[in-house]
């Protein structure tokens, strides 16, 4: 069975010595010493390897199951739930009116990461409640939010998102659910909805439906779609649960993975609905949680990344297996351990050193959020929304991509379901697809993001990395950081200019190349990353710091990133480079 | 529901226009006109479409199941695998002596990739028989072919083969299944072996174990391993069944995919056996059908990439969601099928290139295994020996990859079993791994293949290279197949060249760059298949083929792969000479 251990260390770390938070000035930030985040990360990890990580394999085992139209979760999370409750994880970052801790969101980031490794179905339950409850609290009355919003930050309810129907996913215009005004301010919203997670289960009392609609007479397409709520009870004046509402779960999904998490279609039959926000500016309520979501979806990549990592880590360790080529290294025994082999530590060095530059990468983008969000920084925040499709694109291919490569350590044995590889790299596949599939991350960030304000938010990042460059060009050690660096961004500013000067001639030739794109920038940014924590840990040597080895390794790994990972910028500009022609040429009969 | 139609005007193309097979001067191709091919073509296709596609859900689904030490398969196999064998096709390639059709290995491979991509886990049954009934061909006495091979040509028995331990996979030297001998020239084995396909089913009268063990007082390790013939059911002098020998299965594994073959976990308590060549030479035995193992399971990687691409390409016809940014291509709907989406069509492109190349590939390495075996041509067979691990590594990690692409242009619906894009991954991902884990492909390839007999068979691969682009230089039309093939060419010799010289020095300079060596060996390889399948089209065009729109795309398609997916060898040349001191440098405790 796999094993979790949450990696606090690296996470105080990167939040201390990289990002140095308790000494940003962002409200809130200020009680965020070393103490302090170590104590909440050290609780959380503690957790999360011992209450979540033991029922990851049985959700996987168990799933869910529907018998009578109730949904049934796996053996023993009804009770983690409840501990977690307990514990106010779920309203780390919630407002303290509400119920919550308060906390900004870059905390947010650090203990979910410890979740979802430990357990990704699980922990979907407690997101889609963040995510509903953060809508609510953005576009609410007051009156909604003093009814929803206690017993969501808690998770004594939980929430649900309903975009997608069967015969439209990205494309929201086409949605046929429909709302009808009932005259008192309610609305009777009738629709068959797919994919929801978390539509239906026993963890909670109720379920607060988030589900978009259109209302007869409103706008075609997409700029006519509201959001509305629509509870599983209905909540009385007093805040009792009244009567069952006409949303009902017709079916539970048969997936790949996260099998412990609900896929339901949910059926609305003339439900009770309030409307969320503005009528037919659904959409709008939808995209204001969309950047922490995608985040929060990237976290999923990177979250099952670690654990996969660290269990092959533990394998390639323990088995013993074929000899050194130079010369065995535990010739007592009958052969030396797998970690010997070169093509295992490649393999092994290409997981931690996109596992740390990848969870520097999230807390940075968190830590933006946070400077958009407390300090209303327009900056951040432009250059958060750039971002937020590199992160949600690049973390969750490369993500599962790193699963399929921590499986492929075990041999075998991580083909078997026993082993628990299978489920890391089967959990993992989803978040490449939801939130918007990748290839509309991709579309995202070269058709939208990328020339958005007049292109500011991309210049931005590139004078950010040139001033990073200048400032520790004369640091010692880091040579071997800075250069790549700078031909990686120049890599980048190339494929820019070539969308700039190709895509007016024909938009085709800078969306053919948008998800090669969407990888340079993602590791591009890998690239920063690794460069500023190479920059944190050759000062804290150089600082006669107590944890020589640790800065040591971070250095290695690093160079590790900057030599051979780093590199696939050319790669990715040369493919970029060739623009649409043949990506497009053949008439679709002929495929 | 996925479908399946077979390629079979793709495999027609490749075996006539490109190899010329029927002008090929080797034994048993002057029978192998368009005519003749097309028809088993035809006929292989049909009851892969018809018998074995429909079954392939139900094999995921039901999976096998144990129950009293039976073996049950799921639902529709055992009826599909008599019409198999009443069609004769499990002995498509094997001598007439015995029951087969004495084909060459040329056909078996393109049936083979059929059967492969409509049920995977079906067609291992007669996988498995087939590469035993190979070992007793070549090892057997006249007396244990004359009492097996029949019965196996027929799949009236199926075979398998045992070789891993709980704790030996790759270093079988640490095996501890034991054989003594009786005196009587028969064997006692005894020891348990794991991850044992088709070790016990319900779907033929006897099975034919190959097992690896240890005669008492034998050599040391991996040279004290003899291979043995353990029946399930002893054979009478008159061929008719006798005793239960003691060779049982004790679990069926819960494995990630192929669910509809049994992968059992077998126990030898004392059970007879009959030594299959010589003694403690049971490796070389086991090798001996190595290269059409590795092979077969290249093409299973490959016939997975082909079944989910056509699947993609039906969705991204069907499926309508958003617009083409260049202007609507399905005006009167309510929006454009996924296919006018560039990202889609880097995608499907992507994949197809690929399956093409590919299956070029494997036709290719077929033909030369021909040539190795029926003219016995020491080249041809240098040269299929140094390209098989390429053909199993590379082709199943890209196959895989594909699959994992198509299930992609389905969006969440790919996620849902019910569409069966997430089987097609699961059930490829197993190539990667089985017949030596990809890593170990790659250490076989630089380890060992790149310097075999002086390295006389890379070079003899680069003169083929070469002998091509001079030959082809002024053919109007090849400049764009010829310049990229070159400099794909001249980065793989300049990795090799950085193998010699750096390897010296160290063999994990060497090694490290392995895995890349791989890939970028097997780019180079589909860019030579993609350069003469060009030529080919160019030539079917000059002479007016009845056809122009099959060949305009076979151009349009390697057009793609030249431009867009070949210049990745540059990548991996650039990563392979940065070495292994970073990739080396953790101590294994700092993982």
């Amino acid at each position: 069975m796999p094993s979790y251990t949450a990696p606090t260390k690296d996470m105080q770390f990167i939040l201390h010595d990289v990002l140095n938070i308790s000494g940003a000035d962002i409200p809130g930030y200020g009680d965020l010493d070393a103490e302090f985040t170590g104590a909440i990360l050290e609780e959380a990890g503690k957790i999360s390897a011992e209450v979540l990580a033991p029922l990851n394999a049985v959700g996987d085992t168990e799933g869910c199951v529907m018998e009578n139209g109730v949904v049934r979760t796996p053996t023993g999370f009804k009770a983690a739930f409840d501990q977690m409750s307990d514990g106010g994880w779920p309203g780390i970052d919630m407002p303290e009116d509400y119920g919550g801790m308060g906390l900004p969101y870059v905390m947010n980031t650090a203990v979910g990461e410890m979740f979802s490794a430990s357990n990704m179905a699980f922990t979907m339950y407690q997101g889609l409640t963040h995510g509903a409850a953060s809508a609510i609290l953005v576009h609410g009355t007051e009156d909604q939010k003093a009814t929803y919003l206690p017993k969501m930050v808690s998770c004594e309810w939980t929430g649900t998102m309903n975009l997608t129907e069967s015969h439209c996913g990205t494309d929201l215009g086409l949605m046929r659910t429909k709302a009808t005004p009932q005259g008192d301010g309610s609305y009777k919203i009738s629709g068959q909805k797919i994919f929801i997670s978390a539509g239906e289960h026993d963890l909670a009392d109720n379920i607060i439906h988030l589900v978009l609609g259109k209302i007869a007479g409103g706008p075609e397409g997409i700029k006519g779609v509201s959001l509305f709520i629509v509870p599983k009870f209905l909540v009385n004046e007093d805040g009792s649960l009244g009567a069952r509402n006409a949303a009902t779960c017709s079916k539970v999904e048969a997936k790949m993975g996260i099998h412990g998490n609900s896929t339901c279609v949910m059926d609305y039959d003339g439900a009770t609905g309030y409307l969320l926000g503005e009528e037919h500016k659904g959409m709008r309520a939808m995209f204001t949680m969309m950047n922490e979501a995608r985040l929060g979806v990237g976290m999923q990549g990177l979250a099952q990344a670690e654990v996969a990592y660290q269990n092959a880590v533990e394998y390639a360790l323990e088995r013993l297996q074929g000899r050194d080529v130079t010369g065995a290294k535990n010739p007592d025994g009958p052969a030396d351990p797998l970690i010997v082999h070169p093509d295992i530590r490649r393999n092994l060095m290409e997981q931690k050193s996109f596992v740390e530059g990848g969870r520097a990468f999230l807390l940075w983008g968190s830590f933006q959020i946070d400077r958009a969000h407390r300090n209303k920084d327009v900056a951040a925040d432009g250059l958060i929304s750039l971002l937020t499709p590199v992160i949600k694109g690049f973390l969750t291919d490369k993500g599962y991509e790193m699963t399929v490569q921590a499986q492929q350590v075990f041999g075998g044995h991580g083909y078997i379901e026993e082993s628990g590889m299978s489920q890391f790299t089967r959990d993992a596949r989803i978040a490449m697809i939801y939130e918007g599939a990748n290839g509309v991350q991709a579309l995202d960030l070269v058709g939208r993001k990328l020339a958005q304000d007049g292109g500011k938010h991309v210049m931005a990042f590139f004078d950010l990395v040139k001033g990073f460059c200048k400032e520790n060009a004369e640091v010692e050690g880091m040579e071997e950081f800075i250069a790549p660096l700078k031909a990686a961004s120049k890599d980048l500013q190339a494929a820019g200019m070539y969308f700039m000067q190709e895509g007016m001639k024909s938009p085709n030739n800078a969306l053919a190349g948008s998800y090669d794109f969407m990888h340079l920038f993602g590791h591009t940014c890998l690239g920063l990353m690794w460069a500023m924590m190479a920059k944190a840990s050759l000062a804290a040597l150089a600082d006669d710091t107590s944890d020589p080895a640790f800065h040591e390794t971070k250095l290695t790994t690093g160079r590790f990133y900057m030599a051979r990972t780093l590199p696939m910028t050319a790669m990715h500009l040369t493919r970029i480079q060739v623009g649409g022609v043949n990506v497009m040429a053949l008439d679709p009969a002929n495929f």
